[in-house]
């Protein structure tokens, strides 16, 4: 670890090493915590902070209200050749969902495609690491999550989704792979939090008050405010923001049985269960896709090949700017991260030597 | 048709009609006018009147310019048992897009879900109408195409991208289903053709100039301004609404083996095809998914029940708003059209009087 002002620094196995022995310490096996570590540290990795270590404490607030099974036992409850739904039987959504992306793509390799819904599930890091599973079978993959509502759906001042992330994964031949990964909202409320720590002001469109109106107060959730979906307001699509929000809700919670909309379960453990919960737990949903099963993967990967190269080359608003590709900043991301280490802030250092402390297990 | 200053209102019947007699006399089949009669008009009961009626001449002029095949031999050119790709032998896209529609739901029906990726098309309509194709089925139906680039990417000022819509739509028991259909783009093209018309402003953040600045000239398109993606601005999330549009290109179009981003056919026949396209025409992708392949299809619509009047009920703005389900405006408007007719500007009514003409075929 090094630490200049407020940055502390580790490398990418010290952290593994701690997140891997907490959830040993958990009563998770060795597979199932080193599979959940490895899905956990992929955010810090790819620059989603968020999602990362720093969930870390929360993990281990759920596992000790109940809330979370160290020993779940994750079953299909229902199947046809392309498609299955499985019961997380309240295991860390870390490993039910790899468990359930697995489930995808061995049915893709039999079928040509396979989607699976999850129920009575919880948070399951990144919806990337979960969509990029299908990409060394030459496969398209996709991950969907529905979480605990923080978002107004148009013209409402009520918190009816959670910010309901999709990812989108697609080989490619010789460029890096397109992956998309984004909440259905303007921002992610990580971004939010990051303003918080900092009394920064968020960006009109991002958040609205208690009565539904703009504002630039990066606190407005903790005063009865909301997120709001991808397009900020009706004028600038926000009804497209709210009907994917909704799609993905649908998809994981309303069609494998988990709990939806304003029902789906709170990550922080501090916040009471929701009465007459419709389903059980948070829901998922995945897809595997098989490029041959629509045309040679050779042809398809080389065609995305040129449409990675065309879009990288497309015409920038300014000459020192350039056009991403979907995937672009956190691959970069994770580069310079298993290089120079992952930074954390104070916080959350504090944060993981407290959850050390409680089970003997030293941050360094 | 009764007509006041600059409306003229036909009926359905009257506009099916002539769309139908124009489509035979292009030498369509009974059954494929009918079909595309169908799909066309779905867009004006829907209110999309961008995508309806006034589009027939554009269609007219497609099939002069030989870029139309009247009487398609369609056909599955690979398949597995989840998924199949369709040449569409560059057939009117109303009538490709349904045909492969089917395709998906009758895999559903053998193993669970269906996938069908379709070259060599051109403009479907509205995508809706194939998405709903599948609720009679007690399915999820998914529909998605790839369009003519208008949109520059996040940090571009090149058209890259169509509007490239999205439907989704979902069965449910007592109350309407879902239906989510909308462009990728922060506002469709058509809202910016009713401006121009009106020589309206357009509201900032819906299209961009040559250089990527914001503004609100409605004819920025015409002069080398771009559409922006949903989300309007890097701040406001325009990189997610530039993934999705990519992520529709890729499905519609990579995968199938069409023409996708810049090279994507143009509608206006006029227009010169792209150099060095790199597939074959306009492409489509379409889903399938039986909910009974994931649960009991009764459970699961009981649930789409509470999901929506939940929804609907969720706390408004104002007292006098309602929160929307999507879907509910073009369904109200349907049956306000069904009762009280399809209003037509005074240019779409003077266009088809003069493909009546060509053909010999009176609008009234």
């Amino acid at each position: 670890m090094n630490h200049s002002m407020d940055n502390f620094t580790f490398s990418y196995q010290e952290l593994y090493q701690f997140t891997n022995t907490i959830l040993l310490n958990l009563g998770c096996s060795v597979n199932d915590a080193s599979i959940a570590s490895k899905v956990l540290l992929s955010a810090d990795l790819r620059g989603i902070d968020s999602h990362g270590v720093a969930r870390l404490s929360g993990y281990v607030r759920l596992w000790q209200a109940n809330r979370i099974n160290a020993n779940p036992n994750i079953q299909k409850i229902h199947e046809t050749p392309s498609t299955a739904t499985i019961d997380g039987d309240a295991g860390l959504g870390l490993v039910v969902a790899p468990y359930a992306m697995q489930v995808a793509i061995d049915k893709a390799k039999q079928v040509g495609t396979g989607w699976v819904a999850v129920q009575n599930s919880n948070h399951f890091g990144i919806a990337g690491f979960h969509a990029m599973m299908a990409l060394e079978h030459d496969m398209i993959g996709i991950a969907m999550t529905n979480a605990s509502a923080l978002v107004a759906p148009t013209f409402s001042i009520e918190k009816m989704l959670g910010t309901n992330p999709i990812a989108v994964a697609i080989p490619s031949k010789e460029e890096p792979p397109f992956v998309a990964d984004f909440a259905t909202t303007t921002a992610a409320n990580g971004k939010l939090e990051i303003l918080q720590r900092k009394n920064g002001d968020a960006p009109l469109g991002w958040v609205q008050d208690k009565d539904g109106h703009a504002t630039s107060d990066a606190n407005a959730l903790k005063k009865e405010g909301a997120l709001l979906p991808l397009g900020s307001d009706r004028e600038h699509g926000s009804h497209k923001g709210y009907a994917l929000g909704s799609i993905v809700d649908i998809f994981s919670a309303v069609l494998s049985g988990a709990s939806y909309g304003p029902w789906a379960p709170p990550f922080p453990a501090y916040i009471a269960m929701p009465e007459n919960m419709p389903g059980k737990g948070l829901g998922h949903f995945f897809g595997a896709m098989r490029i041959d099963a629509f045309r040679p993967a050779d042809d398809f990967k080389r065609n995305m090949d040129q449409w990675i190269t065309r879009f990288r080359n497309a015409k920038p608003m300014h000459e020192n700017q350039k056009v991403l590709i979907p995937g672009d900043p956190e691959r970069e991301m994770e580069t310079h991260r298993l290089q120079n280490g992952i930074p954390l802030v104070a916080s959350v250092v504090a944060d993981l030597e407290q959850v050390g402390k409680q089970f003997g297990v030293p941050l360094k």
